[in-house]
């Protein structure tokens, strides 16, 4: 049965309880679990229950939420929240949203505020759909990397609703998705959600990307980012930067595709963004169910950093920046509308 | 338990049968197949319980001695033996030298005739480590991709040879193996290898190669290769070709390592090497043990080709072919030696 964007969600409210689509299953089982406390939501971020810059930042949203039902406890909530995970900023750009709201309004409007969060992240990719998709020529041959779908975000996605309004508005001829290793979202994820669009989608090993782009045309690679820094240098999920080294080789041009939630101003370069290393396991389990050797190390970081130089598009809600700068980044994205308040996308060239 | 490289082996000939360690199984299981006939060695050769180009030509040579206690049907083995992998020329090559023999001396040579190839490959494993270990200068951080090992070929390896020789000359102070998707040649062999030996060997995923190099120094990338064109154009495991960009974006070094019995002189480059593809499951089975979600298409290629101009040397047991041209793969390589004549080792720069 053919899904639409909006059948597939990570994330549902439900007042006092939060339910999650635990994406550790899919795509062989749908379970949602049902969180009621921020504890069990940061639990459930940590150990990748929902994962995705963009929704790991709502999850948070709506887990402050549930921390306000016994607001005595906020602070430490909020705090263990913070630490899930490290890479993603928008993990903590969510929670700063919810202190702020916290001080003006008190604890019963935390509610509304993640569901505003929520809402906004879905306007955004939707904006974002439209930006993308206006770089794109047709026929396009896209290649992209981990998931950045409906299941990574509020709905619709980062770069993958760059490719549904890009193939919806019919300038996507083929998708090239990466297995992505060592958590499978290509192959799990993407995979699924491309099946469900009916986007016409080739699933590849991460190491055959750079035979793809040599034997046969890849007009852009679209990825989505876990951090931008100032300049515009980008953390996302390890084998991003192979990808833009490849393609700037090769001819293809390499789109990134986040909301400024994911920009941290505060820090200069992508030297500076904290990488993190998960369990080895993580690695390990599908070549073994055994241990592994004596001896034998495992280095497991999850994300990269691709240099703004190899960057052709970033791709936000507020517009498009080609060739990222610090000057550039900082003209387009930094300045903010006042709440409510509605501002066209810039396209600074 | 430490293992040295004579205890690690893929084949163990037992005069009327093939005793084949079953690569499928590890690391979990030691298991030995005990093969009878060459239709029994052609399904091992294909399903994969033995690999690595010289391990094949091996493995091939004796399904030809198994044949010939049969020899009414030899021609029909030697056909099957053939059809069993596309890419790797050493079987076509190994069969060729059975044929030969055979013509000359009759059935009853080839068993010896086999047991000659194993030796010998041993014996250029060996040969081919001095040399390679000889452009390394210590301390060396080296890269390696699949499995090259003593499970790829008679015995000690030839990109993994060329480690163990320089390992133990003391060039080498760290390993990072690829994990090698989708058979994990890497996580499954190599790793298996490198701890029995007591090298220092670190695990990462295949997509994180480039923040390897990037973020700490990689002096060599090492590869085995499956089919060298006269250009010195190099089929290898998928990722290779992905390395060698990235190999030379950061300034490691990338070496090859093949017997002469890889080199196909009767194809000019490259573009003419036939690239397997095999069962989408074999990506797939990780991300599910459910179907393929309907509509997806799954590309499976397990070689790509790396151009000569990656290559920095190409290691021989006839000798080092530095930056590979087609006048100097000719010049150092096609001059063979007489059968039982010793020809030193030529060093072309």
């Amino acid at each position: 049965m053919k899904k639409s964007a909006n059948e597939i969600a990570a994330l549902r409210w439900g007042g006092d309880r939060l339910y999650m689509l635990d994406q550790r299953l899919l795509p062989g089982e749908e379970t949602w679990l049902e969180l009621r406390t921020a504890a069990e939501v940061a639990d459930a971020i940590r150990d990748m229950a929902v994962r995705g810059a963009p929704a790991i930042g709502i999850a948070a949203a709506y887990g402050v939420a549930l921390g306000a039902i016994q607001p005595a406890g906020l602070d430490a909530d909020m705090a263990l929240l913070e630490e899930a995970r490290p890479t993603a900023v928008n993990l903590r750009w969510a929670l700063e949203r919810m202190r702020r709201r916290l001080e003006t309004d008190g604890p019963e409007a935390l509610s509304a505020e993640a569901e505003a969060i929520h809402r906004e992240d879905i306007e955004q990719n939707l904006a974002m759909g439209k930006l993308g998709a206006a770089l794109i020529d047709r026929p396009a041959r896209i290649m992209t990397h981990c998931n950045t779908g409906a299941l990574a975000t509020g709905g619709h996605g980062t770069a993958l609703g760059v490719i549904r309004t890009g193939f919806a508005d019919g300038k996507i001829e083929a998708v090239f998705a990466t297995e992505t290793r060592p958590w499978l979202q290509g192959s799990r994820l993407t995979a699924w959600e491309l099946a469900h669009e009916g986007i016409p989608a080739t699933l590849i090993a991460d190491s055959a990307a750079a035979s793809v782009m040599a034997r046969g045309r890849i007009d852009w690679v679209i990825v989505g980012a876990d951090r931008i820094a100032a300049n515009g240098d980008t953390a996302n999920k390890i084998g991003t930067y192979s990808l833009a080294v490849l393609a700037r080789q090769h001819g293809a041009r390499f789109m990134v595709v986040a909301p400024t939630s994911t920009v941290d101003f505060e820090i200069a370069t992508g030297g500076e963004i904290p990488i993190e290393e998960r369990n080895p396991r993580e690695l390990w389990r599908v070549a073994s169910s055994g241990e592994l050797p004596t001896g034998l190390n495992v280095y497991n970081p999850v994300f990269d950093v691709t240099p703004a130089a190899l960057i052709d598009a970033l791709v936000t809600e507020r517009g498009v920046v080609t060739n990222p700068s610090t000057e550039k980044m900082r003209s387009t994205l930094q300045s903010r509308p006042a709440p409510g308040e509605k501002q066209s996308p810039i396209v600074v060239k």
